[in-house]
């Protein structure tokens, strides 16, 4: 569904492309990062979602004739061609050689840190931005909003968002996303084909309108579907229907059937699930599950429990599907080092990281001629103010876990200087520290792309899920409440705080 | 774009469609309307978006084998096939001859009144029902969003919210019904081609980052591309990327070439720009115009206009893109009609709509005899709160305008009860009326897809632009203004009130 979307991007990644041609900097080797600066709904974590796409989306891309025809036509305000025939013949032949690390799909990732890397000729690196950043931002928001939802739901939550979703493909990923983030299923047809889910969904209130009257409507529907149906009973007033649904499920116990559900779309769901339990318990109908649906999010939904509503399952649709409180994640991707252009060049870089360990930083050089340029200098944006200054260098993450495998912290460094030891520090305040040397860690980004081409793993949604899963297992419950979560540990491990603070006074002097 | 996408729907619509295959339903005329409860943003209107993606989808909708072959793997809970083979031969061999009423794309619309109504086979009227939902909800969700930022913009506003946009196609429509809601032109270079849209953009802060300074980046770039070039200057120190673009617009100068405009996209806006454009000035350059963008909405803009900030045009990502404060359009398709299923059901009828008048009912029972069942009978769905309740009849929208052609209020009616005058009663409080008898009037809904094609105009975005700006045009400003705007008359018709009060009060017995 992503294929051949080369032209899915901001019109100036093609002219700063252009001028990187024009320049002779095109194929200068540059490292790109993505990360977001805070967390969504102001939870506790974000659950990375996307790669799969961003997989397809890179391995597909390429200029076709008619992209090419189409940036001919592109004209200056003066009426000159935007474009000349040399950068759109380079396009039409241009292959994709950048590398891709990035964190595993369903992984829980957190403010600041790097959760994908893009390494490449800057050119390339920039035409792929803004197809990354839609891709990721619009998953791994709504994979989070699944993950708060399903937290608090206990039941099953099933998806069906695609009526209010931004667009159809919105709705396509939407459901995907929702998936990933633990939906257990989902109503969009389409997303079930194209991503192999689970589907489900049963009647709306138009089946029970174009009948005589509510039983009949039932009756009808439980003849057609005698396996599972669940009717919805809110059409005209919910305990008469429930009454409905009790006459409809004890007809079917004489032909040896079971009504699996019914559902509630309108009405105080606390105080109506209630009765229905009672009404359906005192009919013997304690099989019978209660799902509950009408803008739900975490919130009602954890309002609900508290208030003892007896509701076996759920369907969540606009608030899911939008992201409703908050429909953007402000992912960004930015600059984090560049080769520099000669070797003149690498003596300025070596005095600009402030004599920070240069391990392999020769071998790197050696390799990296070829490639576009002399050794890895980190560069940062510096902005007014700090917060959004990026982290300049070849950006890596390492996650430490406990002996019972809770995440306990991450540390985000330089991989051309190799940690000493698990201190980290927070970039915006060095009094607070965590020394995290006792415990065990692994890498969180992994080779994903390589020259293009796949390397990693490709999950499929229920894979992800699976993950999610996992990682949410391993978060302390305080980093996963609803209400001012308890703030995950990352940190700068010591190197790389120097780095930063040394380019940041670098540019902005006392002057 | 949009081309054979059937099983772009809820999987209830499936379900539905068989169980009216299986008992007889399937061909029973019905007609559903399409309407939303609330303005979105607190708003005083509503822009009609994205009928032209409607048309698209009717005329190309069909089931391909690969869809059918889909639907065939599916199994209920008990492993038994979901769907019969017979059903999913008869969706493989449908084609669409449902019509479609509605207001031309750009209509300025309000809450409760019909924008689409769909009459066909009801089997047919619901498997359109999702995937209309979604076109119409989010396409007007934007259009009007960017109406309401340009509306107060007064410069030129581009949309650039691709990257944080819900998914590709998501910031596809997205930057469509921008451009439908009034801004210049789009980032978004896939949305450009696709629509036919003018689209814009100059560079990033990574361009400037790539090179040795600010100052050798705005050079390259303005060699690059020296017509109509904005230089962004934010990256390290707004006022100092000032002074580089002044220095390197009066080298401009010395070659006959204009430096466009400088942007700004972080800091105080207000502040900076005053401060941008003094710096400017006091060198002769009153021509370099101040572009600003970060995170920009119609609040943020309109108070930058009251603080006095030099800000000539506008660049408008996320919150445009998104929708921010309010994600989506909580429109809704609700049954309003449906044939009888003979002459029997018939006097039934006339008793539900409480005698009111039956004007054309004769031929319009005989014409529909072959067409699926009887006469029309009015539907309504009632729920716990008449606000929520739906309207009954065949609907159909009048539009009065004075004779400055202002728009003062809009009348829904019952196509079969030919109005008698102008009198308009507010549906949920029968003593707020209006008597617009002495003004002139258009009908809103017209006829635009026939027996599943399309007779009316497919506008494209242009196109829809304009009817947009003529159409807030004739909108009072006082229905336009940001906070708690004026409520713009919308009442129903006398006769379809009696309809509507009569068929609530059956519903709701006092027993």
């Amino acid at each position: 569904m992503l294929s051949n979307e080369a032209l899915l991007t901001d019109l100036y990644q093609l002219t700063m492309a252009q001028g990187y041609e024009k320049t002779g900097l095109a194929n200068r080797e540059a490292c790109f990062y993505l990360h977001f600066r805070e967390n969504p709904f102001k939870g506790g974590y974000a659950v990375a979602c996307g790669f799969a796409q961003l997989a397809e989306f890179i391995e597909d891309f390429h200029f076709t004739a008619d992209d090419c025809a189409y940036l001919t036509t592109l004209k200056t305000a003066q009426g000159n061609p935007l474009f000349s025939a040399d950068f759109i013949n380079s396009l039409a032949s241009l292959t994709l050689t950048i590398d891709v690390d990035a964190v595993a799909e369903g992984t829980v990732v957190f403010p600041y840190e790097p959760i994908a890397r893009v390494k490449g000729p800057i050119l390339q690196c920039q035409l792929v931005e803004t197809a990354l950043l839609n891709l990721i931002n619009f998953q791994t928001l709504i994979a989070t909003k699944a993950a708060r939802v399903c937290e608090v739901a206990k039941g099953p939550v099933a998806e069906f968002g695609l009526r209010r979703a931004q667009g159809p493909a919105g709705g396509l990923l939407a459901s995907r996303a929702a998936i990933v983030g633990g939906c257990t299923s989902t109503s969009n047809v389409e997303a079930g084909r194209v991503f192999d889910l689970p589907v489900s969904g049963t009647h709306g209130h138009s089946w029970v309108m174009a009948h005589e009257s509510e039983l009949a409507a039932f009756r009808a529907f439980v003849e057609v579907f005698p396996d599972n149906s669940t009717v919805l009973v809110d059409t005209y007033d919910v305990l008469k229907g429930v009454r409905n649904a009790i006459t409809v499920a004890h007809e079917m116990e004489t032909r040896a059937q079971r009504l699996a559900g019914i559902r509630i779309d309108s009405g105080d769901l606390a105080w109506l699930s209630i009765k229905a339990r009672e009404l359906l318990d005192e009919e013997g109908l304690d099989y019978v599950r209660i799902v509950a649906s009408n803008d739900l999010d975490e919130y009602t939904i954890q309002s609900l429990h508290e208030q003892g509503a007896r509701i076996d399952s759920w369907g969540v649709g606009t608030r899911l599907a939008t992201a409703w409180e908050q429909p953007a994640l402000s992912g960004v991707y930015k600059l984090c080092a560049m080769r520099s252009a000669d070797d003149a060049a690498d003596d300025a870089a070596g005095d600009t990281v402030g004599g920070a360990a240069d391990g392999d930083a020769a071998d790197d050089a050696t390799a990296s001629r070829a490639a576009g340029g002399g050794r890895w200098m980190p560069q940062l944006k510096v902005t007014e103010q700090v917060a959004k200054a990026t982290l300049p260098g070849l950006l890596a993450v390492r996650r430490y876990f406990d002996e019972q495998n809770i995440f306990v912290g991450d540390m985000i460094f330089d991989e051309r200087m190799t940690p000493k030891d698990g201190l980290i520090i927070d970039p915006f305040d060095d009094l607070r520290r965590k020394n995290l040397s006792s415990y065990s860690f692994v890498g969180l980004l992994e080779p994903f792309i390589q020259r293009g081409r796949l390397v990693g793993t490709k999950m499929n949604a229920l894979q992800a899920r699976q993950n999610t899963h996992a990682n949410l297992k391993r978060l302390h419950p305080t980093n996963k409440r609803l209400l001012n979560p308890h703030s995950y540990p990352v940190g700068l491990e010591h190197s790389l705080l120097v780095q930063r603070d040394t380019m940041l006074r670098q540019a902005h002097p006392l002057d």
